[in-house]
């Protein structure tokens, strides 16, 4: 049986349900990089299908609708679980990845001074 | 001053230092969830863009060569950090989103039962 | 009246018979060249999401069933569309700008030559 | 030697120049109907993240700066090229696709009526 989930899931905890899930399943030999990245792809552009004809100030107010709110959380859910099962047929730690991406862009995009008193 | 990055950043404390960054170059205007989606699915493209012209096999062994692992982990860094900002501008809790959808996968596919003793 | 369609369309008739087919149903307003472009990725996606678990082999074979054969043309009729109405939302000729890039990619990718004879 | 090509390019023309565009270059292997379709994807996505940042006034002034316009027209004929081979590799008439669904959504979305004269 599985045991009972933390009150708070980490970004661990659930990649690994995914793989029990996946295992559970035999989908396994289907979850290929090349394909997990197509499928990751492909939702991502059923996100953003939900924002495609709205201007920017309906886009804002999606949310405020529980239909839209739900499609927009499920579409976030399925995107997050195809990062995942990527990184772990890839072997990629994305948490690691992500901050090392965040310490080369405060680099690459200096945070703009403001103008000193003298001036 | 930035205080010290915790050993082991989660995807709260990730996202948190996405929302400062953005903030302190004057970037919020742009991340609209409409923008934002748009930019996910683009660094979808771009992860995809990597295993597009190799075989199974040669996909398999991208992470093997460090140049091909360095742009994996970079895209995949694009894709989470814009997935999380979208969040942010959205107002998602992507864990939770996650969480959930698992639990309606696991009603919506049934582990296959494996056969009885009897047959 | 709408004329009779010619037996052979081409691009050019397709596009103006998308536009009209757009201002009839009042759709022009949504038709900017950032929401089309966003469309068409998202059909893009919808393509792809046909092949994202077939192997090579069987991605080959999808056509061979009638009702993978519809999906497909469907998709593709899709992605046309969008294309098209891209082009004339942000004034584009697809084809003038195709062959063009055909001639920069001769250039580009100069096919390799064969062995001579005296080696 | 290659023909003088015809003033006026059809779809039918180029689809067949970038057949022989890929067999003169041996890329025949990698054109399989599941790759072309992630191609046209990412190409699609290149084509988005020119506008991923705009508001929909400056997006639609993107053509009036020549670069902009170069990159937009690039990006066209990328896309296009991608289908069209995607078309080859799969069997499929894109101009008949496109001609079967319009007659299709034609049915499916009618024109709303005027208000008649009595009303």
């Amino acid at each position: 049986m599985r045991p009972v989930e933390p009150q708070e899931p980490t970004l661990e905890s659930l990649r690994q349900r995914l793989t029990e899930f996946a295992a559970a399943r035999g989908w396994e030999p289907f979850h290929t990089p090349k394909n997990l990245a197509a499928a990751l792809s492909v939702e991502a552009g059923e996100l953003l299908e939900i924002f495609q004809w709205l201007t920017p100030e309906q886009a804002g107010r999606v949310m405020d609708d529980p239909g839209g709110a739900h499609r927009v959380r499920d579409e976030v859910a399925d995107v997050l679980a195809y990062l995942l099962q990527f990184c772990t047929a890839a072997g990629v730690d994305p948490l690691a990845a992500l901050a090392a991406k965040i310490e080369r862009n405060e680099v690459r995009f200096p945070v703009p001074k403001p103008p000193t008193e003298g001036r």
